[in-house]
């Protein structure tokens, strides 16, 4: 029987997700906190790299590049500092294959504007999301304590960086557009994960 | 006759360049002041994103992401201070053909290791040398008094920068390796420019 629940943070329900995260996962993550960890460093450099992609494809579109360049030094000084953590530790940013999860949900994204544009805010902001759920997890129940100092610390910033997207939707297209994609992805976003990927993973 | 030396800023010669900025880009520069701001900003953003693909392509080089990180970030802060001065002047990121210069320097990398690692932060450091040294023009030339002050506040940084690719050549390659490399590659970019590319641009 699941005991997430007891040991669930206030902030582990986001209303913009369609499942909460597992006690399996929670399970997982706790047994390998340094795999999770240099995973977490590709996180943040791959969520940089994809907000600098999304402003450079939409480069001439006001209001993106002043919203999307912040968001990606945040994502590095956050980079940075879990790469400190991880070197203080005697370990580096080994490589690490990706679970299924990014590259599934990428998928998603429509190739055709504007649902290109729409989707890409949508998905980017639903990782951010479960980024901001599962470290709410991890600040509460992990049991390394500088650890879940570092995801305390961080994880307000996940839901301001879901706010970025979401913000950008709304700026650009209607509520009731966004609404029925939202619960679309979030339910896709939530049936990928529905199956524990068997490596430890920050979206495994 | 040219009257660049009167009015070089004594930053201006760059000792890894090969030759120094002719006075005809300095009178064409000076005449298109937006142009060239908008330029600028295209210019941070690509230093921003060539910085964040080498330190991805070299992930788990040790070292190599501390240095690159950080400087992505600086020249994300300029290119939003830039883009903050286009939008009180009621200007955009408007599309910019790019000029030659970065493409024609770009093909000259080697595709083998590790003459690719070398020749990648040879020419970043080249660009960031190349742009310190217009930069200085710009601060000590330019009649528009808010962009010079710009360009005397970012040129510090473009010389930061191409300390970081310096010291990144160092820490992984023989000196005289480097020397006879860097000669080469700062005749190339001397030859690209030799030619003043008729539209106005940080590196036409």
């Amino acid at each position: 029987m699941s005991t997430l629940s007891a040991t669930h943070s206030p902030h582990a329900r986001i209303k913009w997700l369609a499942s909460a995260t597992s006690e399996a996962w929670l399970q997982q993550a706790i047994a390998h906190p340094i795999e999770l960890l240099i995973d977490h460093a590709h996180c943040e450099r791959k969520a940089a790299g994809s907000a600098l992609q999304l402003m450079f494809r939409y480069l001439c579109e006001p209001g993106l590049a002043e919203a999307l360049s912040p968001l990606v030094r945040e994502e590095l000084e956050h980079f940075e500092l879990v790469l400190g953590i991880l070197k203080s530790r005697k370990r580096y940013l080994e490589p690490l294959p990706a679970p299924p999860y990014g590259s599934a949900l990428a998928r998603k994204i429509r190739s055709v504007e504007p649902g290109r544009m729409l989707d890409s805010f949508l998905v980017a902001g639903l990782i951010e999301a479960r980024s901001h759920e599962r470290m709410s997890l991890l600040a509460v129940n992990s049991p390394d304590k500088e650890l879940a100092n570092l995801y305390r610390e961080l994880l307000a910033s996940e839901a301001r960086h879901f706010g970025v997207y979401w913000t950008l939707a709304q700026e650009r297209f209607q509520k009731h557009i966004i609404d029925s994609r939202l619960i679309e992805l979030a339910d896709i976003e939530a049936e990928i994960l529905s199956d524990l990927h068997p490596e430890p993973r920050m979206h495994s």
